[in-house]
C-alpha cells in the first residue's frame, strides 16, 4: 500500500511547480484592475481542486470575489474537517522595492519569493498537496473535509462573512483548519490558539474647496492637515494607548495563567528587533512585547495623502486630506460597537472648520480556541510527527476575519496550524515563503487528518 | 508729443499678445523637469527687455535659475526705481482640476487663466511695457530705473538672497517696485505695506526599515505616521497658536493705531469666506480675520505622503512618512532663529522609536514699509489719476523674500503695488488674471513713473 508520506515527498517538484503557476496570478481584491486576475484565481483552483479528486467542486458567486468551495465527504462516522485559505493577496506596491517581480515567483537560498507565497496561497495549497497524498495513495481520506476559499481576505471578508450565517448545513463540519499564521521558526511547530480582530476605517477631511495659496489664506482658513494631525493625535497617545472612549470596556483582561503561558513564549527580542528594522521595541509599557503583539488592542495609520506631494516646495493650504487606519482589536471587543464608539468620538474630536467622510472597509471579531478540542491533539501529534517536537501554542497579532465567525454561527472551534514564518514580509515588498515549511506543512497536513481520523 | 497713456491703450492687444507667449513657458522653478523652461523664460525676458531700449540687458547666472537684469539710467538728478518681479511659477498640479491647461492661456470673461498669469508673471510685465509706453511715447524716461527679474522666487529665492549682499552697487536705488500682490477689487487700488515672511520646512520620519504587517507588528513598533500625527498636534493648537517655544518671542506687538487702521480694511467676510469654500473662518480667537491673516505667524502643513496610498485597504505599519510644511512670520521674527527653535523642539518631542530628517526649503523675513516715503506718495498719485480714488494701506499674508533683504542690504524701503485680485487662485487650479488689472496696471505704473520722477 503506497504511503502518503512517501507519495508528497516524491512529488515535491510538481507540488512547488503549482503553486508557482499559482502565485504568477496577480489576484489582488482590493485594486478593481486586478478583478479580472482574481477571477483567474479562483478558477485555477477549481480546476486544480476538481483534479485531485475532490467533489462538488464550483465557484460560488458573491457581491464580490467568488467563494471556491470542494469536499469529500465519504468516511461515515468520522469527523468533517473545514479546510479554510484565500485565495487573494495584498497590492504589491511599492514595486520597485522587490528585488524580483512579485508576480514573476524566484527561488532564492530556499525562500520562494512572490506576493501570496506565504499569504496565504502556499499555505492553503499545502492542505490541497495533503489531500492529494491522501487520495492518491490511500484512495480515500481518513475523514471528511470541506475546502472554502476565498476571495477578498485582504479587503476584509465580507462575502464570505455574510455567506457563513446562511450556509450553516453545507458549512457544517467539527473543526475548521486554517493555516494563514507563523511559526516561530523552522524547526519549531506553532498551533495559534489567539487572534486579534479589526475595524478598518478610510478618513477624508475638507476644509476649503480649493488648495488656498498659504500666505494670503494662512491663519484664517482651517488646514485639514493641520487637523488630521489632531485627530490622529487623539486617536492614540504616545505610550500606545488607544483614547477613544470605551475602547478597552470589553477587554477581556489577560488572566495570571495566560500571563504565564505567553512568559514562556521563545521570543527572541533582539531577533525581532532586526527584523523589523526600527530603532527600539515601543508600545504600552505595562505589558510585555509578546503580549503587545498579539493579546493587546491597538490603532495603526496605513496611510496619508494630501496636498503637495511631488518634489520640492508649495505653499498651499489643501483642500482635502485622505487617511486610512485600522484597530486591532481582542476578546471580547465587538467591531460594530468599536465602530459606533469612534464615530462618536470623532464627531466630537473634529471641528466644525472642516467637514469630513467615514468609510468602514470591513470588521472582524477577535478570537480564541479552545486547547482542549480533540483536533487540537491531533495537530500536537502532526506536528510532533513531521517536526521532531512539541507546537508551542501562541497568540498572534493578525486578523483572520472568519475565525471568529466560524466559533458564532457555525459553532466551530478552529486549528490554526501555521506554516509561515514571521520574517516571511508578508503584506511588505519582497514576501517570501521558506520552501521546506511547504513540504514540511504538506506532510503535517497528511498526519493532522490521519491522527484526527482515526481518533475513536 | 504722444502721450505715454494713449500709447499703451493703443497697444493693449499685442501687450496681451506678449503676456501670453510668456505665460505660455511653464517655468517652474522647483520641478527638475522644467529647468530648461525656466532658462528659456529668463531668455524670453532678456529679448523682450532689449527689444523696448533697456540697456544693460543680461542674464546672471546662479548655482541655480539665472537672474534677468536690465537698465535706463540717463535721468541724472532723478531717483531710481529697482523694479522687483519673477519669472518662475508654482507647480501647476493637480492637472486635472484645470479647466483649461495651465500652459494654454486662455481668456474667459475678462480673466486670462493661466499659471503664472497673476503670480507673477502678468504683474512683472505691466512694468515692462509702462517703461515701453514711455520710451516710445517720450523717447526718454521721466527717472532711472533697474530691473532684477529672478526665477525662484517660487522656491524661496536663494540665489537672488546670496546676490543682494554681493552686489550692492549694481542694485543700488531710492527705492523699490514690486507688482506681486493683490488689491481688494479691481475698482480699490492698493499698497501694500507689511508682508509676512517664512520658514518652509521638509520631515521625513522614519521607523521600520520596511513596511510591516500592521497585526503581526502592530503595538509592539512605533508607527511614524502616527508619530507624524503628533508632532503636528504639537506644532500648532487646534486655536491657532504654534507652540514652538519662544516662537512668539520677537513677535512686534500690534499697536492700537495699526488694529485701528486694519480695522478700517474694507474686508467683505462672507465674499472671502465664499471664495475659500470652507465652511467657516478659524484662527485665533483674540485676533480679527484681517490680522491673522496679514498680521500674525502661522504654521501650514502643506503636504503629507506617506504608507498605502492607492485604492482600498492595505494593513501596513509604513516604514516612513514625508511631510513638507512652512511657517508664516512677521516682524521681527527672524527665520534664522526660528529654524534653530523648530530644530530644538523636534529634537524634544521626537521619540527615539524613529528617526527623522529635516531639510530647510528657504526662510524669508517678514517686512513693513514706510509710509511716509516719497514713493509712497507717488503711487497714491498714480492710484488716484488710473483708479478715481485713493488706495487703500493693508498687510498681506503672503510672503516675498527679496523685501526684506532689500530693507536689509540696500537700505530700500518697497513700494507693493498690486495688480492681483485676492480671487485670482494663485497657487492653485485655475490661476488667474483680471484682464482690466493688467491694462491699468500698465497706467499706474506709467503714472508712477512720471509723478516720482517729478517730484523735486
Amino acid at each position: 500500500m503506497p504511503n502518503p508520506i512517501s507519495y508528497a515527498q516524491n512529488n515535491r517538484e510538481r507540488h512547488l511547480a503549482e503553486l508557482i503557476e499559482f502565485l504568477r496570478i496577480p489576484s489582488v481584491s482590493t485594486q478593481p484592475e486586478h478583478q479580472a486576475d482574481v477571477q483567474r484565481a479562483a478558477e485555477w483552483l477549481v480546476e486544480s481542486l476538481t483534479a485531485i479528486g475532490l467533489e462538488n467542486t464550483h465557484l460560488i458567486p458573491t457581491a464580490g470575489h467568488p467563494l471556491v468551495y470542494a469536499d469529500w465527504l465519504h468516511a461515515p462516522g468520522a469527523p468533517t474537517v473545514l479546510i479554510y485559505g484565500h485565495y487573494d493577496v495584498q497590492p504589491a506596491e511599492p514595486f520597485d522595492l522587490w528585488h524580483s517581480p512579485p508576480f514573476a515567483p524566484t527561488i532564492r537560498d530556499d525562500y520562494l519569493y512572490a506576493r501570496g507565497a506565504s499569504d496565504d496561497k502556499g499555505q492553503v495549497y499545502a492542505h490541497v498537496k495533503a489531500v492529494e497524498a491522501l487520495l492518491k495513495s490511500d484512495g480515500r481520506l481518513p475523514l471528511n473535509v470541506k475546502f472554502i476559499i476565498e476571495g477578498e481576505e485582504e479587503m476584509g471578508g465580507p462575502s464570505l462573512s455574510a455567506f457563513i450565517p446562511q450556509q450553516k448545513e453545507l458549512l457544517a463540519a467539527d473543526v475548521a483548519l486554517v493555516s494563514d499564521t507563523a511559526m516561530v521558526s523552522p524547526a519549531q511547530p506553532s498551533i495559534v490558539y489567539g487572534l486579534r480582530g479589526m475595524c478598518y476605517v478610510m478618513l477624508d477631511i475638507y476644509g476649503p474647496q480649493r488648495d488656498l495659496h498659504s500666505g494670503t489664506f494662512g491663519g484664517g482658513v482651517d488646514n485639514p492637515l493641520n487637523v488630521l494631525g489632531h485627530v490622529i493625535a487623539r486617536l492614540k497617545d504616545e505610550n500606545g494607548r488607544v483614547l477613544i472612549p470605551g475602547f478597552y470596556d470589553r477587554v477581556r483582561p489577560l488572566t495570571d495563567e495566560e500571563r504565564h503561558l505567553l512568559a514562556q513564549y521563545p521570543f527572541d527580542e533582539a531577533n525581532w528587533l532586526a527584523e523589523t528594522g526600527a530603532p527600539q521595541p515601543w508600545g504600552e509599557p505595562e505589558f510585555s512585547l509578546v503580549e503587545r503583539l498579539g493579546a493587546r488592542p491597538t490603532l495603526d495609520v496605513h496611510g496619508i495623502i494630501g496636498g503637495y506631494t511631488g518634489p520640492g516646495g508649495k505653499t498651499v493650504l489643501p483642500a482635502h486630506v485622505h487617511a486610512k487606519f485600522s484597530m486591532r482589536l481582542v476578546p471580547d471587543q465587538e467591531p460594530a460597537e468599536i465602530q459606533s464608539l469612534l464615530e462618536k468620538y470623532l464627531a466630537d474630536i473634529l471641528p466644525p472648520t472642516v467637514t469630513y467622510e467615514l468609510h468602514w472597509r470591513g470588521g472582524a471579531p477577535a478570537s480564541i480556541s479552545d486547547l482542549h478540542h480533540p483536533a487540537m491533539a491531533a495537530a500536537r501529534k502532526a506536528c510532533q510527527e513531521t517536526y521532531g517536537r512539541d507546537p508551542i501554542f501562541m497568540r498572534e497579532g493578525g486578523s483572520i476575519p472568519v475565525v471568529g465567525e466560524f466559533q458564532t454561527y457555525l459553532g466551530l472551534e478552529t486549528v490554526l496550524l501555521g506554516f509561515g514564518l514571521v520574517s516571511d514580509q508578508i503584506h511588505a515588498p519582497n514576501e517570501r515563503f521558506y520552501l521546506p515549511n511547504y513540504f514540511h506543512g504538506i506532510e503535517a497536513s497528511i498526519r493532522f487528518f490521519q491522527s484526527y481520523g482515526e481518533r475513536d
